[in-house]
């Protein structure tokens, strides 16, 4: 039984970089991990999905879904998802048993995500030529109370992976030495 | 990394047992394992998918990609799902690294299958109260080469398992002792 690590954040934010580099460091420490990408998703398990309130929330439930299953086996399951919308977010934790969800809100300010626009949607958003881009003509939903925020505008991606990696390694430990619920209490 | 076993055959064949059977002596083995089943799959992650071979293959398709995805690790994915197209049953196959792909045929005569009736559907279809149904009205294309083919109405669910478990171990101890690629040949 392991845990899911849920980034959410606007386009840019620096969420698939972030994913890439804790799975570095659990590796490193031999734990198990998959990253359920946002768009590598799309290729596979939500292709029919466009950018509708109700395709976002689908394609979040469809990754939330897995990852759980991944998360249910020895497997640390890490999503890079935009997933804009919190009622879609709260399902997908509710998903998992009490403790292995971990959102992460990944806070980096909308200037700079624009000016990275690592995919060019920002500048095919202002011209137009995109429609439904989060952040722009589309709503994003910040986390009211997520496990933890990071912003990659004010401190460095390993810091910001420290940080995720630590919560993780600090929330595993934690369940570990948890006494199962039936057990609670007694001597 | 584990494998799939892919349990293929018409509605009542028996594919939900088997794979409810198979797990118990995967369980016994300290083997971990997930049944990923077509007809809880369509609760999560293919809700949207109705009975045409569009759907049906693209259901077959996101349950074969998340298979594969546990097998990649080390989780033993069973999936009872009719899939009654060959091309689909392929495509899953593919997404395999060779040898890791199951296809097991439960090759339960149609008559025995409607006998059964699990869910009424048989009736349900004979009556033309529904339509698309695998084995009456809607195709369902044999294996041409599955691993292993069991017919339930000529041995026991018990031996029937047996054969499929013994497959499986089989299988997982040839690719344990199988030397990688790269080194095939070096002394």
């Amino acid at each position: 039984m392991s845990l899911t690590i849920w980034l959410t954040g606007l386009p840019s934010a620096g969420k698939s970089t972030l994913a890439s580099e804790v799975g570095k460091l659990l590796d490193k420490r031999g734990l198990d991990f998959e990253i359920l990408d946002g768009d590598v998703m799309r290729e596979y398990l939500t292709k029919d999905l466009g950018f509708s309130r109700l395709d976002r929330d689908n394609n979040v439930r469809r990754i939330g879904y897995v990852a759980q299953l991944l998360a249910s086996h020895d497997v640390i399951a890490i999503c890079p998802v935009i997933s804009p919308y919190r009622q879609a977010r709260a399902e997908v934790r509710q998903l998992h048993p009490p403790g292995r969800f971990l959102e992460v809100y990944i806070a980096t300010a909308l200037a700079l995500c624009e000016e990275r626009d690592v995919k060019g949607l920002y500048a095919k958003a202002r011209s137009g030529e995109v429609a439904n881009m989060t952040g722009i003509d589309d709503p994003y939903e910040v986390p009211e109370a997520p496990e933890l925020t990071v912003d990659t505008g004010q401190r460095t991606i390993e810091e910001c992976c420290d940080q995720i990696f630590a919560l993780a390694m600090a929330r595993l430990d934690s369940l570990a030495t948890q006494r199962p619920p039936s057990q609670a209490g007694t001597p």
